[in-house]
């Protein structure tokens, strides 16, 4: 195994990070990782905007639910759907941009953005920083987009803090390889008996780090999953001007 | 530059590959590295199809507009977001999952599956494959749905088409930097001026590599965009009881 996919697969979320910056050039690094990534149709929908401010860092630790690490982290990264330069490109040619207003665009935008934080996270954690990826940039979103004054046509989907670690977190176990690689075709058999497996597994997990007792994995992913947790996106998209009706 | 960013930074879309096959143990390098990226709320909503059937990856390069690349690979991963699984976690613990139904929902599947796909589109280079990423396979969801065999709840997002490459390609330039690096908060100064720059960039690189002239980037992008360019993404996700409605 060469040292890029053991660095993949030790991947680790790090929320506790020590004083020492990062030299714009390592940031740098980070981010021209992210902008290598393929992107669908050489539209470039995504951008980043660096975040080192200690007051918008703290407002944004704030708006993402209380999470510290934001404010704990010498920089955090925040990724955006950004169909905001595909429009100029519009304007440039007298044509009306519409693949905003779809799910197609919202898919196009969103599996860059992924694709984009995993070459900065990647990157980053062969440096030897320590990163975690925040959801929780979509709890408020107008205030996050107003933070960060996003015009029309852009969304924040997601944040990515970084910094040195200050210590080193358990391996999350994932649910049986089985369950995630499937041969030529979706393989159904077998599932609910690798999860009530998996449940098991996160138990003793929690137990081993030390975490209440009796949270496994489909209660706690059920318990999220029956309501909408993050419920203003989709008017939030709408004042963005994704309209994802088409 | 460690080798780990060297290689993310030197990516590029291999389309040509050799007849070479990939040994199981690579093919498993690259998905434990796509499953050990991180994904929302440890909710896990990703899974990965291997083809390697002939012709499946004959029909799959015909569905996706004819992209004879993915018949060429001797491996194609298709890369789904995958509620199901969730959906089984839900009626273990009687409960109903509503995620599915909500743009968030949509973005927290994509955005993991991006996620994932970085982890095994590094992992893969790192090895010295080839890799293309295949939007296509939203062009005729439907019947990509039906060869795959993806239950409800789970949609076919992008592949990734891997082998050991016949040619290199070029690298393509990207967008000027600053148009992607945003400062605390979205700089939307010079960006006008910065496409232009970009237009030229990219008909001087189209010169190089002896593509017809007079392609430039935004003209492009804003005859692909002025359309929703696979208009069956939206129907296609309800059928699988995606609603994308609130």
């Amino acid at each position: 195994m060469n040292e890029t996919i053991k660095s993949i697969q030790n991947h680790r979320s790090i929320r506790k990070f020590t004083d020492k910056q990062l030299e714009e050039s390592v940031i740098d690094q980070i981010i021209k990782s992210a902008q290598s990534m393929p992107n669908s149709i050489n539209g470039q929908q995504t951008s980043i905007i660096v975040v080192r401010d200690k007051e918008r860092k703290a407002k944004l630790a704030e708006l993402a639910g209380g999470q510290p690490w934001i404010d704990a982290a010498p920089v955090f990264l925040v990724f955006v759907m950004d169909f905001y330069k595909t429009n100029l490109a519009a304007q440039k040619n007298h044509l009306n941009q519409l693949i905003h207003e779809s799910v197609e665009g919202t898919i196009v935008g969103t599996f860059d953005g992924g694709l984009a934080m995993g070459g900065a996270l990647i990157a980053a954690e062969s440096m030897g920083l320590g990163v975690v990826p925040i959801g929780g940039i979509r709890q408020n979103p107008a205030e996050v987009i107003e933070l960060l004054k996003l015009p029309e046509y852009t969304y924040p989907l997601a944040g990515l803090a970084i910094g040195y670690p200050k210590d080193h977190s358990q391996k999350k176990p994932r649910l049986p390889f089985e369950t995630f690689k499937h041969e030529e075709t979706y393989n159904k058999e077998g599932l609910m008996e690798a999860i009530d497996e998996y449940d098991h597994t996160m138990e003793q997990y929690h137990n081993e780090i030390g975490r209440e007792q009796g949270v496994n994995w489909s209660g706690y992913t059920a318990n999220i999953y029956q309501h909408v947790y993050y419920p203003k996106v989709y008017p939030t998209m709408k004042d963005q001007n994704f309209q994802n009706d088409k």
